[in-house]
């Protein structure tokens, strides 16, 4: 039997080496980083070690590292009424970009009246002149937009918003979750006044992640309480050995960047450029800048449940969309809000690519999508 | 150098050998437990295994056992307004003991003004007479009492709480972080309607817990919205290897429990035999049931702070209360709750065995005592 295909690594990486060293290395520390002993000191070391790699990573100060569960929940702490920089004036209202993540758009503790919705292009690119307007009249605003979008790839202007957002008198948060590991990040290049992350994009434990503030941003309100680890920020016994893992992925993904960038995209494009071969096929996004690592496309007739449980049949995992909404068969609201109709969000497939990703996989991905067209595309 | 002695197992375990190879098996597990491929689907197993394992161990049912990122988000969860029972009407109103932890006390998402304390007696136990009187006047109540208590050790009247408190049209909820593994728990036998379980109490991984919802209660309201994991309850990617050790972990806790109590009542028993010694000290919560590896304890002129230094300097790891406290010198909630004077609360210096506890280990905590009680106790 051919060994298993993994083209869904936008859902979740593979666990790299150096993480899951660092791992069982935590495992082997009794201590709780809260505790004074020996025991805790050790523990708490680790954390503030993975603390500062995580810090260098994207360009900010270890301190304003707080850790959390995973990426939702960093989303949801940083959407936080109050929040307040250099000029005072907290945040009174949210706006958020119409293809962010489920999370994003929950709102985190902004009341839904105080919640609205940047629009995008039809190839998914925030529209940085209707976020202008929005901006004009009301409160400061704290505006959320994603770096890179999960399920097209789709590179958003975060510099250019951050100016934007400033120059209203708002704050910038950007969920850079599919971003780290894929393009460079930082948020002082970029002007974010907070950033999410998350371990398992890039080749850390699933159930950690991260939110990074920016010096000088102040009002940021718990969403768990009690203890007063994380600087009173987050309470609750740190996941020791799982930032452990997140500090050493990020580093390793750090180093890899370029390398990995180079190799992904090669892989991407030889896949596309047999897509496009596809009678009416569509590559979302095609025409503005993307993560070198994915492909959301579709073909008349395709319905993606049936075309990722035949790929999968074949040996082959791909995804229908962003893993966290799947399960429930609905359209993309990604491809909604970029305009498409529900039948095509509907049958959007994303291959997305990692570092260990070999041409075969590749050619192993074309021919399964070969023998499937023929039976997925028939009316 | 002689081994370290490590007598804090209420601030963190050990990880039990069963819970680190099933997280080290978990990591070849590429998937997202909400892909629908196979090494989706795989991943997906695991927790839903891990997840009957907390059920059966509580005596709940599994589709109603939440996983969170520690004991501090479940108990963020559990103490939501608008739950309800069978009487279908919504709890409006909160009442914690004043021995709960600190996650506990911050009250969950009730305001302030809906927030009240329940009294305990000098002995530590919750006043269930100043309960009844609490609960007789006002809305339905939501009732936070804890299984045992992380500090002192003294059990907590739960099953005549639940009696009381469903009399008078509320629900109770039990952090049973401490109780599970040292104490027999089941949700049923208590009467509870939701309880909180940690893994890292257990011989689990640290950053992994669970809440616990007794059937037939409804009006949950989720903390961390996004995806529909856990059934829309907490949303996030799963810590799929940390629920796989948690899942191992209760198993394994629940198999040795009647030999590990055993065990470390006895060694237990022989430390406050040689505290007994000491003119003035007490032992707290003496009198009343308490868990079988837990002593409190103080004499006069002790300072915690520095007998936890003097301790940890001699090889071996106490607390001066709970860890999540730590890092700040203050007095103890619990013994300030218990009516001790604040100079009493800075002085109680806590050990707590485990499993692999050896008879030794208590010796020489005994040695370090008499040794560091000269210093310490000079006036």
């Amino acid at each position: 039997m051919p060994t298993r295909v993994y083209l869904d690594w936008n859902a979740t990486t593979p666990l790299r080496p150096e993480a899951r060293a660092a791992m069982v290395a935590a495992f082997d520390l009794i201590g709780n980083p809260s505790s004074v002993h020996a025991e805790g000191r050790e523990a708490r070391r680790l954390v503030e070690e993975a603390r500062a790699e995580v810090a260098l990573a994207v360009g900010a100060v270890a301190r304003n590292v707080v850790f959390t569960s995973a990426g939702t929940e960093a989303n949801a702490l940083a959407l936080s009424p109050g929040l307040r920089g250099p000029s005072g004036r907290p945040v009174e209202r949210l706006l958020v970009s119409a293809v962010e993540h489920a999370s994003v758009l929950a709102g985190g503790r902004f009341p839904g009246a105080a919640i609205g919705l940047i629009p995008v292009t039809r190839s998914g690119v925030v529209d940085l002149e209707h976020l202008r307007a929005q901006l004009k009249d009301g409160p400061p605003a704290l505006v959320s937009i994603m770096a890179a979008n999960n399920e097209t790839g789709a590179l958003q202007p975060v510099a250019e918003a951050a100016t934007i957002v400033h120059e209203a008198g708002g704050l910038l948060h950007v969920d850079a979750i599919q971003a780290l590991g894929k393009i460079p990040f930082d948020i002082k290049a970029v002007g974010a006044d907070l950033a999410t992350f998350s371990a398992h994009k890039i080749g850390g434990p699933k159930g950690v992640g991260a939110l990074v503030v920016a010096e000088g941003i102040a009002g940021l309100e718990p969403v768990l309480r009690g203890g007063g680890q994380e600087q009173s920020r987050r309470a609750g016994t740190e996941n020791v050995a799982g930032i452990a893992g997140f500090g050493a992925a990020v580093r390793v993904a750090l180093q890899a960047l370029p390398e990995d960038v180079e190799w992904m995209a090669t892989l991407r494009n030889h896949f596309e450029n047999g897509i496009r071969g596809i009678a009416g096929a569509t590559i979302f996004s095609e025409g503005v800048k993307r993560l070198p690592n994915t492909v959301l496309f579709t073909a008349p007739g395709l319905k993606a449940e049936t075309a990722v449980i035949g790929f999968d049949l074949e040996g082959i995992a791909v995804s229908s969309g962003s893993a966290c909404s799947s399960g429930k068969v609905q359209p993309s609201h990604v491809l909604s809000a970029m305009g498409f109709d529900p039948m095509v969000a509907q049958g959007a497939v994303r291959l997305s690519l990692g570092w260990s990703t070999e041409p075969d996989d590749i050619n192993r991905a074309l021919e399964a999508w070969r023998k499937l067209g023929n039976t997925l595309l028939r009316h």
